[in-house]
């Protein structure tokens, strides 16, 4: 069910031939206008669909989301953002809208122009088939290299009520903290101010998609949207409080589980791993070591083989950029202490071997610079993501 | 030759049983007191050999180096200390020098004591067999992941004579800026200062050692050193001017050498890319930019597959965190001119994909900003490298 879980939504999907074969574009519909908000890439390479989206989602209102896969719309200029202006102004007329109110998003090879016979004809197409059913369709047509499609849905409590949240989500390479190539649909039947509709995003996206690596390469057209189309009769979360701090959680939980499943669907991922440090002077110190650990090629097909080489870990907490006492680093595998100091224990490798078969491996760094702590989710670098990548737009 | 090409200088090799199987331990020796300067890693995890030869080099003089492969002696804490101590000093009393004088290098497994029974008997084994035709032999005992060993020598006029430059130099994985895993060792029969010899090494090293890069993983036992003999019958060179140009100048020489070596060597290799990047404000912001693209792994992976996807070179400029206008990006692949302010040209696919079957693959990224520029050489991502480390300490 994913985004047509809540009340008050419809979505569809169809090929449209953007891609050589399978769905490629998925219409995601309110039945009225709902208050908007997203997130969007730090690349300063931004796609089209980025420009347009941000600057349609500026007043907080979006009633659609139109999503196409295989074509990023992203180096493509002038024409890049008329063709995506052209497909919100077709939703909108389709859908009986304002085009402001349409989001559109892109994922797929830069650098193309998108195929707007294809779109247009694609669109005509998908609305007729918009349903309550149609979250499953549309959650596959978002894909490109994702093996599986990501799906979550959670129920919460709301002021007497039972609302609920949906989400789908595409992400599999290009996957990287800062909303890497991802996008991630989220929607409810609560209703929310949009400024705090947006807070509630940040939050909830700081800890769950901006925790996530694949490679470390941040993507032109990242896009995390929600919708609140207020289905459920209860009065908006106008202000924090008790509602807000049980949409915020719901958020956050389905957030995490759609983190967890791109990690695990990472281009060419067999292991998934945890990589925390603990006892940094500053989060943002704790966080920058957890990447450089979590996105080291070298741990990377540390954890392809299941090799419990600790020594790499430490080298990548030494070259992360943090000023601290390398001889106060303890290292854990699991619940294996391996090194103390700085330095190897007398482990027994065994044990930390078998460390590197659970799921998900966990990595720990414990400094002694202070009481900070951060995370990420990284997973292996194995021969499937060099096959994906090295010949993906062939 | 390498080496051992300037007079006063002699070298050896043995199988002390370090590694598995194959010649590990290196001892390169010069014939009376040599001024000397070396650059060493950046990572604050740095191992126990950089700690004990950045004391020792202290003087700027040196008479011997000793290198061995299998074992890093990195995170071994106070014992690596002793360890890397004890090497020096056997040394020392071998070829009558004081412990002080003999600079120590390792490389291989992080987090593993030396073996330093093997590392004795070694040495007492190695000092024997020292000679002038050595350095082939010694060039061979540093390798680890290396399928080759990486030997350069020169030769440059010094006031009226003929002064040689020789070096050796392993280096492979873990290949980042700012002398990731990489031991480099040149020698001269020159003569100079060791304030000027620093000088000349760290100005050779920046053109040269610290433009490479394999997967950004930066080691804990970098070191690059030269030592200068004086055997030509010149006086030393004790101040810039002419005979420091033509040093630093032969330096340089080798040195870029000796990186190009490397990268082609790279782990798991196929292609060698050289990216570039002009029109930047400052040269920090264009080396930024040139070395993001060259460890970005789908970058690298596409310049596996011979893709000329040219759209991720532009993600990676544009997640380099350098503030810049994108819409001002044009870019090369050699010299087929793909993309320009930051969108597709209409350029033949086929000439594109031609440019990625060239040695070296170049990659120009031209900005409007200013006009400083930067480079960096990289090399591509393959199944190679995944199987090299997925495994590396079984």
């Amino acid at each position: 069910m994913s985004v047509t879980a809540p009340k008050g939504f419809r979505a569809a999907a169809t090929a449209a031939g953007i891609k050589d074969e399978g769905l490629d574009l998925a219409l995601l519909v309110a039945d009225w206008g709902c208050s908007a908000a997203a997130v969007f890439t730090t690349n300063r390479a931004q796609a089209a669909p980025v420009i347009v989206s941000r600057e349609h989602l500026a007043a907080g209102q979006a009633r659609a989301v139109v999503v196409n896969a295989g074509c990023a719309n992203a180096g493509t200029g002038e024409q890049g953002l008329r063709d995506a202006r052209e497909t919100a102004a077709l939703v909108a007329r389709e859908i009986g809208c304002r085009p402001g109110e349409v989001v559109v998003a892109s994922t797929g090879v830069i650098g193309v122009c998108l195929p707007m016979e294809k779109v247009r004809s694609g669109i005509a197409h998908v609305v007729p088939s918009l349903s309550r059913d149609g979250g499953a369709v549309a959650a596959r047509a978002i894909l490109t290299t994702d093996t599986r499609p990501k799906e979550a849905v959670v129920e919460f409590p709301l002021d007497g009520h039972r609302a609920t949240l949906g989400a789908m989500a595409k992400g599999s390479g290009m996957i990287a903290p800062n909303m890497a190539t991802l996008l991630a649909f989220f929607t409810t039947d609560a209703a929310l101010d949009p400024r705090l509709l947006h807070r509630a995003l940040r939050e909830a996206v700081g800890v769950s998609l901006n925790r996530i690596t694949v490679d470390g390469d941040t993507s032109t057209n990242d896009i995390a949207v929600v919708l609140a189309s207020g289905a459920v009769p209860v009065k908006a979360i106008m202000e924090e409080g008790r509602d807000y701090d049980a949409f915020r959680s719901a958020l956050t939980q389905v957030a995490r589980k759609i983190a967890g499943m791109i990690v695990r669907d990472g281009e060419g991922a067999t292991r998934v791993a945890e990589v925390r440090v603990e006892g940094a002077r500053v989060e943002s110190e704790a966080d920058r070591i957890a990447r450089t650990v979590a996105e080291s090629p070298l741990v990377k097909t540390a954890l392809n083989g299941g090799d419990p080489n600790w020594g790499r870990v430490l080298a990548a907490v030494g070259r992360a950029g943090v000023d601290l006492d390398m001889g106060q680093v303890d290292l854990f595998l699991g619940d294996v202490w391996v090194a103390e100091g700085g330095r190897a224990r007398d482990y027994d490798e065994a044990r930390a071997r078998q460390a590197l078969a659970e799921d998900p491996i966990r990595i720990r760094v414990r400094l002694k610079e202070g009481r900070a702590s951060g995370w990420m989710w990284t997973c292996d670098l194995s021969h499937g993501y060099v096959d994906i990548n090295a010949h993906y737009r062939s």
